[in-house]
């Protein structure tokens, strides 16, 4: 680098260090990255993270490394400032807010769909923990193993919705699926940490985990369709009458903040909660009125949040550990294919659709990402993992679509758009 | 205290150390405080910030005093983390771009609301600064002199709406004054920001930073108007075709950041800028549905930034400086009556409407709130001159719409609602 470029980057650099500065740049470079990415028809939170690594210390180093400030449990790895690291983290409880708006826990629990899900959890954990104990790993195995369990409910519903496919059968199941899987992630999600930071396997510690997951997953849902549900309408309603229009809004808000809290208190992730906050409200009258408020939030924080992922990306790592990368990823997508498949086709479904089922439950991206970012920023797996499970999340959701576009015109579906 | 509630208190404490637990409990108290203040016809905001004071280290001590963490410019005077301090200041920004939002520049220069914003600036200013000048104060009575500058567009509108006057001749002369008050305020904070830090008056730094913030405000408008706006449009009409709706609502706010920095930049506050970056959305078609979609962030962030703004207030040194308390409100209120009233009435006003004028420019809150803080966190200003302020801003909003409403009635107004 020649010195003029060097005193352009110091500039830069001086630049980043006001916060309205570094936030500009962020949500800009991630607007561009998602019109790119999807101009090339390829799902934009990929775009996202892309350009995280390329103005990340990985590539252009526009962002970081810096001081590495560690002023807290989710900071300690990233180069981006704590307030901004704020944003991004509210980015993912919006995500999986939403995420939740879309699952009515009471409609998709179909019998096809739980033995698509149930086959498409245990059959990759198994695979994912395989890959990473041959290669070397124990604890952390385990934690692998998590990251490969939950199909992204993102990269699955835009690929569903490009081909034209919603409201099929194929989709409800791949979509029903995905959610379940979605559950059943962050139960995997909350074991793999109770494993993790106890350092060890303690069946006592674990047991209470899993029952502590499960009374917070169920009792919490239970509660906040039996009364938060109508909390929220009376507010609203009252709302109205006060001119305060948006309280309702608001409110339902707070609540996913309440069960990020539980959930954090209770020993597992923050966005478990607030998935279960938004799946309260998905039977209910005030689902499209919260999810139109929060798509407004959505657009301007999870960018944020997936480009914060991308940031920590150490591409040397990631070099470095290429083959696990690759295995893994070929892992992934078998164990997607056989352990969704299977039960499709075992429930009456054709050899093709049945196929394009454990295709469309390939793509792991948002939830992988979340759970990697956690045992890194937590130091329960260290830089080379993350870096594989990054490469597996962004080659799964990438050749997802293709691929499940040529088995289903194998298998005689007219599509949309190809 | 007894040892139980003292073990209550640590206990909570202790929940308040996770971030979602705080915001919950934040976003929950003002909704509270807003709901019970619509309910007794007084306007929300002073809802916000009232519960700040109850439950900061002056009442309840909820919320500090905490381990005081000096971190940041902005941050060094409140009890609250860093980190919701970021989401208060971009409920802060949020709420002046919509202010922004609202100012068309082309449309609300008529003659008698310029005439009547202008009488509302000079004269409180002189009276401000003559208060605090009395009272012994020299650098900071410039100040103090800025804080009674800019009517409260939100209490003042809010009043208008609540009477049945949105539209009416004399609604149009305040919320058109009230909006060039905005401007001029932010031109005047300016201003005693640059004396304030200089320690003196320089006559050329004090030149250069009013050019400079004449020449933001102007070609930050010109710019904006000329060139943003039709990128703005530009990117919201091909994030439709790309399935990213909410790209020109990003961008906007993107903008609004950028402003914000630039702002910073050259030496006035974040808050004008973001200000600056609303009005040149203004007259477009995009204002629409950019406000829409900021009003859910403003549902969201902007009672925490007013909670935020109460729970620095100092109880004990707002009863040790309530003589000047009074008096500066009984200036605040005198001088918009005279500076308003009196170009209300020269441009042929009849003599009640002309004193309702008067009467409707008198709230001063979220601007003077802001200066205040500002001048509080840059150590411009000490906590009694910012208790003042916040006494002043507190008794003028409040008792501004009982008021009018007899003014108006004398008139000979029929009013709704009363």
């Amino acid at each position: 680098m020649d010195v003029l470029t060097q005193s352009l980057m110091d500039s830069f650099d001086a630049l980043l260090e006001s916060v309205w500065f570094e936030l500009t740049f962020l949500v800009v470079v991630a607007l561009f990255a998602g019109f790119l990415f999807a101009r090339f028809g390829q799902p934009k939170v990929i775009g996202y993270i892309l350009i995280g690594v390329v103005i990340g210390p990985s590539l252009l180093g526009i962002i970081g490394p810096g001081e590495d400030p560690v002023d807290g449990v989710t900071n300690g790895v990233s180069p981006l400032p704590e307030t901004i690291m704020m944003l991004a983290e509210l980015g993912a409880l919006v995500l999986l807010f939403m995420v939740g708006l879309e699952c009515d826990l009471r409609k998709i629990y179909t019998r096809m769909s739980v033995s698509i899900a149930i086959g498409g959890v245990i059959v990759p954990w198994v695979g994912g923990f395989g890959v990473a104990y041959l290669a070397g790993y124990t604890i952390e195995a385990v934690f692998i193993g998590a990251t490969l369990v939950a199909t992204s409910v993102a990269v699955t519903a835009s690929v569903m919705s490009e081909m034209g496919l919603v409201g099929k059968h194929i989709s409800n199941a791949i979509v029903g699926a995905a959610v379940v899987d979605d559950i059943l992630g962050m139960v995997v999600l909350s074991i793999a940490k109770g494993m993790g930071t106890g350092g060890g396997i303690d069946a006592l510690g674990l047991a209470l985990l899993i029952i502590g997951a499960v009374v917070f997953v169920v009792g919490g849902a239970w509660i906040g369709t039996r009364f938060l549900v109508r909390l929220v309408f009376d507010v609203q309603i009252r709302g109205y009458k006060r001119k305060l229009p948006l309280s309702g809004f608001t409110l339902a808000l707070a609540i996913a903040f309440l069960y990020a809290f539980v959930s954090e208190l209770i020993g597992i992730s923050a966005i478990v909660g607030a998935f279960v906050a938004g799946t309260i409200f998905a039977g209910s009258a005030l689902r499209d009125g919260i999810r139109k408020g929060t798509q407004y939030l959505e657009a301007l924080f999870v960018p944020l949040f997936f480009v914060s992922l991308g940031v920590v990306v150490d591409l040397g790592a990631m070099w470095n550990t290429i083959i696990l990368g690759v295995s893994l990823t070929a892992v992934a997508i078998v164990t997607k294919v056989v352990g969704c498949g299977l039960p499709a086709w075992l429930s009456g479904m054709s050899k093709w659709d049945s196929l394009a089922v454990g295709v469309g439950m390939a793509p792991r991206l948002e939830v992988a990402l979340i759970i990697a970012y956690y045992g890194l920023s937590t130091q329960l797996i260290g830089a080379d993992l993350y870096s594989v499970v990054v490469f597996m999340g962004l080659v799964t959701a990438i050749i997802s679509a293709p691929v499940m576009k040529r088995v289903l015109v194998r298998g005689g579906h007219a599509l949309e758009g190809i």
